[in-house]
């Protein structure tokens, strides 16, 4: 089965005005949906980044898969690397400064795989399709038939400044008890059984307290907190032993590995990371270090969800666990992880996911990827086992041409406001 | 798909008297055939270790896989290891006592992944046959189209004391004389661009100069020696260091992780292994030793050919080579070899194969694996890309049922020429 035609289609979507160690998320999130036709006129989706650089790379990329089996990803791989071969001069200065978007690296592995996995998903959609199977039986079986999700948890303003649009419905949460409530909420709408709080926006202190009120209202659900590299060494080892026995882990509190296993040695908790451990050749460093001991996969940035497969067998051979990051994304790509959720042998903790926050999506209303008790049920039908709405595409791709958003940029948003702000981390010296 | 079927055909082959570390080859060989009926009627095929313990693993195995999907090889993964569990405490004590058999250990990875293998290679042949593809393209898509591998040079003997048939061909081969008749027949006849030795039969000092007689002859092609861990570190050293600038790599000279670890920081050479590291559990250690660098993968006991592609990103990742081992095998064996070959990135390697030294196979006449300089083409045909002659397995199951071998075991044959042989190593502990 041979690819005869991809599109390549930015979508925006409406986002909350959520805060993280960056700034705030910008008034629409950027994807790409990614149309893949085979010979045989079936078709096979896929869901990734959409920011202008990006779909400089899939677009190139794209025009040079046709005729290419579905099956043969090393050659899909090959072609990525010639294009971002050719892209490494052309392209590094046109990306955005400061904006902190990992993407624009061409020479990166990172965005090659990016780049790759974009293509590989609807690839095994379409083989599952032909096979009359779920991606799941293309990456070995599913090991369950659920997969947990965890309630991501933000602070956040009410409305962004200058209101684009009407607020969102979840208001304004700016401290413990506003956090609680966000909570409540997300866990009895969505059934989820663990939490995740994104920290590195308030005082260490104060999210400590948030921390604490979280426990005393939901005694026995797990609790994360991830500030995104915004504290120091010294400052992640006081909020650590301030919530010992309350932490299941301490995702990126400090940059890079070396830091990492510092706070890892000092604390009685393990540390996880999707900002520190982001390539296969990320890993020896982590391997050495002993630390983090948990790696947050994703199968956006690690070349897709057969190499997906491949990490959870390195992580299985050196004792590191699994777990889940998520950016802001539709149904595609939650099919797509709820597929490697499924097979994961070192996934251990529930996985992140965005989809509380979005309100608008591209998948037909029938598609079956609901939440129940936290957990998405397996799709079972073939391929990614979901349905996509192609007028709900050609609506957001038009909010995409009129919303102004082009590229991931938390840090100019929160500037318009706080004109001082920069962005670096860390952010907080002291507790 | 669905398997409906499995038979398990234990077959035995004639085999040269090749020398090694442990001591004689036997006068056959054993390999299992294993063929898989789906429920759409085709066929798959597989090859694997043939002993008394392996048989009673595939056989308790092969009845409950019955019904499952070919795709689901996690699923096969449960069932072999709910069916070695039960066997742990019930075989372990009829393992065959000193025959160094590694495959009797029900609780060891290692076993376990061999019989995963066994069944995880027919599923691909089914599936590859089903989508009209190779099962190269299963695994991602061939890099290469053809798979170079070695000439596998053995000291030997002219016949099997006792004569149980006619001689082979090959003659006597027990000096560097001998050697270089043996290499230049086997490099005019197939075509091979590398050398390996056998080595720990001979004095150290003898093999030296049969590496140094054969790099006289060949000048250019690269030469490896495998004495099988009969050298102590200091005969390892000694000989890495007289044979410094001939050799691609020092193949197990001395046994265990450690002990190799050391040589290779004494040896201007890299160390190849398929003793020290031949599961996943194994590769923290080499790892955090940085030896040896290079691993002889082989689908047969790594689990199989998907776990084999997961084991070449895992060596990509940490800077380990791969090569490939063989022992004794047949055409499917050599087919799935020469897919993997053909798909692996790590591979840096010519492969070792036992082909040259089989006078009796499985395959049908027409089938297309045949080696031209040196290389096996990788099959095109769907599937494996093999025709099974099912006559010829008839044939060798009655040779199996007459020749009275069951499990391999170089030491006892040995053992009848030389009373005192015990095949312990290390034999050699000076030059």
């Amino acid at each position: 089965m041979r690819i005869t035609s991809i599109s390549v289609t930015p979508v925006a979507v409406q986002d909350p005005p959520l805060l993280n160690s960056e700034g705030v998320h910008q008034t629409h999130a950027l994807r790409s949906i990614i149309k893949m036709t085979a010979d045989d006129g079936s078709v096979g989706w896929g869901e990734t980044y959409g920011d202008d650089i990006m779909l400089r790379w899939l677009g190139a990329v794209a025009e040079r898969l046709v005729g290419i089996d579905v099956l043969d990803v090393h050659r899909i791989e090959a072609v990525v690397d010639a294009e971002l071969d050719a892209g490494v001069h052309e392209e590094v200065a046109a990306a955005p400064a400061g904006a902190g978007y990992p993407m624009a690296d061409a020479a990166s592995a990172k965005t090659r795989a990016a780049v790759l996995s974009a293509f590989e998903v609807p690839c095994l959609d379409l083989i599952g399709k032909s096979l009359g199977v779920p991606v799941s039986a293309l990456l070995g079986g599913a090991r369950r038939d659920r997969v947990d999700y965890s309630a991501y948890l933000f602070y956040k303003w009410a409305e962004h400044p200058g209101r684009p649009y009407a607020a969102d419905s979840w208001g304004e949460v700016l401290d413990a008890a506003a956090m609680v409530g966000e909570a409540r909420r997300m866990v009895d709408e969505y059934g989820f059984r663990s939490l995740k709080v994104k920290g590195g926006v308030l005082t260490p202190a104060e999210e400590v307290e948030t921390v604490r009120a979280l426990r005393a209202e939901f005694p026995t659900l797990p609790i994360r907190i991830d500030p995104n590299a915004a504290w120091t060494v010294d400052v992640a080892v006081a909020v650590g032993e301030a919530l010992e026995g309350d932490l299941e882990y301490l995702e990126d509190p400090v940059a890079g590995t070396a830091a990492m296993a510092e706070v890892a040695r000092r604390v009685k908790m393990p540390l996880a990371t999707n900002m520190c451990v982001t390539a296969f050749e990320d890993l020896p460093e982590a391997v050495r270090e002993g630390a983090p001991q948990v790696i947050l996969s994703d199968h956006h940035f690690w070349g897709g969800l057969r190499r997906s497969v491949q990490l959870d067998t390195l992580c299985h051979t050196f004792g590191i666990e699994l777990s889940m990051h998520s950016n802001t994304h539709l149904g595609i790509s939650l099919a797509a992880m709820t597929h490697f959720g499924a097979v994961s042998r070192s996934l251990a903790y529930s996985c992140d996911t965005h989809t509380p926050w979005q309100t608008e999506d591209v998948l037909a209303a029938e598609t079956p990827l609901r939440f129940e008790g936290g957990a998405v049920r397996v799709p079972t039908a073939p391929g990614l086992g979901i349905e996509v709405d192609e007028d709900a595409v050609a609506r957001l791709h038009q909010q995409w041409r009129e919303c102004g958003v082009r590229t991931r940029d938390d840090v100019t948003p929160m500037r318009a406001v706080d004109p001082t702000w920069t962005g670096d981390v860390p952010r907080f010296t002291t507790l």
